[in-house]
């Protein structure tokens, strides 16, 4: 079969066999298959989709193209939690120390922030000393020793992915659901889990614009778990304005302190909480997913998700001392104040443009060699629902440089919507899959 | 503006701006933007379609991408034919002497077989010693002394179509109306033509399958030379069944001869009248379009045409007496007759089976590097709506090597479809745009 009639047929909607899609990939990775008939299998695949058991195949495929993490010397059962990417949104940092706490062991694999979207490794490393690149024989130690751990992806995990998805990233097919879903799920089946709870994030800070396309997605990363005999679900949660106030490295971790010691934003804490218990309830530590739910309640109120905190990132070389004083985090020297043109209700919060804003400060990345500036950020004053005054504070950019500094502030301005009616309060998990 | 943009705005539906098409090709051609990108640009554009201003824009940057032949030296209206490509059509070798004996100069740029599609310079080749190689000097020599040539694609016509299309052939980004038109326009309006009669096949045989999409190319045809203020028209004719009976390339140089005899298939001799008249009309020859029809009819019955190719194949090096003596053509030696497996009547003859059939015993090219046996080919014995008994036999398989013959008599047996009702005939001629 030639490259261009796989190609052909998958522009025509038809659907490949397995092993087609398989000699497609292996074919791309062996150099047979060039990158320019790749990409315009890939431009297809974006129009036409694929169905199940083609996406089964490329995971598959890109799974076994790397190193499986074999973590059955480790007593327990291991649990990831891995989000499709948010503004704000630090539950890495809350809902897996209160799993762990509760005796799940979860080996946490975590990105980086790209674009508009933050990454919990660089929130991590805004800790001084903290340490990401571990290698499996020390994550397995730490997981017998303290049942968590943070650690990137290696690039020995699923490689082929890591190469297809260098070549969407220019050829404009990222947004492609199968694609998505094959590329999340076979790095998570090469990390040696047992189960996986995912949070699709839905609305304008997300990848998923739509509810439809988000409960696709969502469905998709199930069945393919599910087919791998893994216990996953996934959460739909709403992304239409930031998760919590914080956006940017330092500033999360203090969010994230604040809300494991149970004093944090209501939408934080209720997210994590919930994402907890599922992973509590995977790693069948609870036996109903009531009983995971009190006991995520539990650890967050007794303080022993703050304490497993603290001791992962001592275990990691950080400094523990951060999570109660943050002036041993990097901070920003100056302020910034947006204020409301006008008086009346926060209907939006475009995460989107707030992301976007943080990154030009620094807070982000555009692209991959970018480095990152710990220190700056977004604190949001009010959140969708609430009332404003004219002239009062929206939120403040905390900087380290003027640069962009006036284009992030109008960026940040333009992402209030504020309207003269309050709008219906959103639901923050809009759907269970799974 | 980043290369990704441009590919995700056209993938999302949007109309680039001329300047933004200009950039694109500009920067493939100059190796800025790399092929996997130009690819999956192309597979967005199969899918999501071009504008008018765009396919403009498109044709002019690879029409400036090399040299535009300058025939002003040559004294007459200049007029070539073109056909998007089809089964059996030896209409080139009829129209083309038809029109230039009625004193129309034709500088007539030809193709070769791909696929289950023939080739004009194939063709001609079968003749021993006719040589398509001309120099655009000996071209414009041979315009002045005997008003027609048939010469190869230079490569330095329209180059970047070149390139596009080497990409396009791998990548499954063929099919697309928008692509198709700026190939043909850009190397017609190259060739430094007064007007373009298009002959767009529609049917089995064709690249265009259904008639909507064949007028969507004509319009678009039509217009990128009424913008060049060329003088261009389509018909859109059948390619359901192959043109006359003939197909192979020594073969349908016979069949062409015994046409400008007027003693040629029914089908052919009428579609070859049509084209040239239209030439003759766009040649400004003739005042009306009756009156060319009555010229071109004229130049067949006298025999003019018939002189005229005996001229042209006289100037390109060729022996003219091939047109009398068809043995000093290159001839098969071996016959295998396909015979009807009952009786009915021949409702449709695949014309892309019918190629392919060819193709396989050695008429055309799987691939540009192959090279074309001259004297092997199909005669159809009967032609859609014909009566045929059970065993009677439908067309013979001339071949020189028993490579592939059963599978191509395999092949040829399924094109023909044979039903109990005689079908209602099939308009030749479907449409004129322009």
């Amino acid at each position: 079969m030639r490259t261009v009639d796989l190609i052909e047929r998958k522009r025509d909607g038809e659907e490949l066999g397995p092993e087609e899609i398989v000699s497609l990939i292996q074919g791309y990775l062996d150099g047979q298959v060039p990158d320019y008939q790749m990409s315009a299998f890939l431009m297809a695949v974006y129009f036409q989709g694929m169905a199940d058991r083609e996406v089964s195949a490329l995971t598959e495929c890109m799974l076994r193209s790397g190193q499986v993490i074999d973590l059955s010397s480790v007593p327990g059962v291991k649990v990831d939690k891995h989000s499709t990417g948010g503004v704000g949104d630090k539950t890495s940092l809350i809902a897996a120390p209160l799993a762990a706490s509760a005796g799940v062991v979860v080996p946490m694999i975590s990105g980086r922030a790209l674009g508009h979207t933050g990454g919990t490794l660089d929130k991590l490393e805004s800790i001084p000393g903290f340490r990401t690149d571990l290698s499996i024989e020390q994550a397995a130690e730490q997981l017998r020793t303290c049942g968590l751990c943070y650690l990137g992806q290696s690039p020995e995990l699923a490689p082929a992915d890591g190469r297809l998805y260098s070549l969407r990233d220019v050829t404009g097919t990222v947004p492609s659901v199968p694609l998505i879903a094959s590329s999340i799920m076979s790095k998570k089946l090469a990390a040696g889990l047992d189960g996986l709870v995912l949070d699709v994030k839905v609305g304008s800070g997300a990848f998923m614009k739509k509810q439809v396309e988000a409960r696709r997605l969502a469905q998709l990363m199930v069945a393919i778990g599910r087919r791998a005999d893994k216990r996953v679900q996934a959460l739909i949660t709403d992304m239409n304005q930031p998760l919590g106030y914080a956006v940017g490295n330092a500033l999360e971790v203090m969010e994230a302190s604040q809300t494991l010691l149970n004093g944090g934003p209501d939408d934080l804490t209720r997210l994590s909480l919930e994402l907890a218990a599922r992973m509590i309830y995977s790693g069948r530590v609870a036996r109903t997913l009531e009983e995971a739910r009190e006991m995520a309640q539990t650890r967050l109120i007794d303080g022993s998700g703050y304490r497993k905190l603290k001791e992962v990132i001592q275990a990691q070389g950080g400094n523990p001392q951060v999570l109660d004083r943050f002036d041993l985090l990097p901070n920003a020297n100056g302020a910034r104040e947006v204020n409301s043109p006008r008086s009346g209700f926060v209907s939006a919060i475009d995460a989107r443009d707030i992301g976007r804003a943080a990154a030009l400060i620094g807070a982000g990345r555009a692209t991959r060699e970018d480095t990152v500036d710990p220190a700056v950020g977004i604190i949001l004053e009010v959140k969708a629902g609430e009332r404003v005054e004219a002239g009062s504070v929206l939120c403040r950019l905390y900087y380290t440089s003027e640069n962009n500094l006036e284009e992030a502030a109008h960026v940040v301005e333009d992402a209030f919507r504020i309207s003269s009616h309050a709008a219906e309060e959103r639901e923050l998990i809009l759907e269970v899959v799974g």
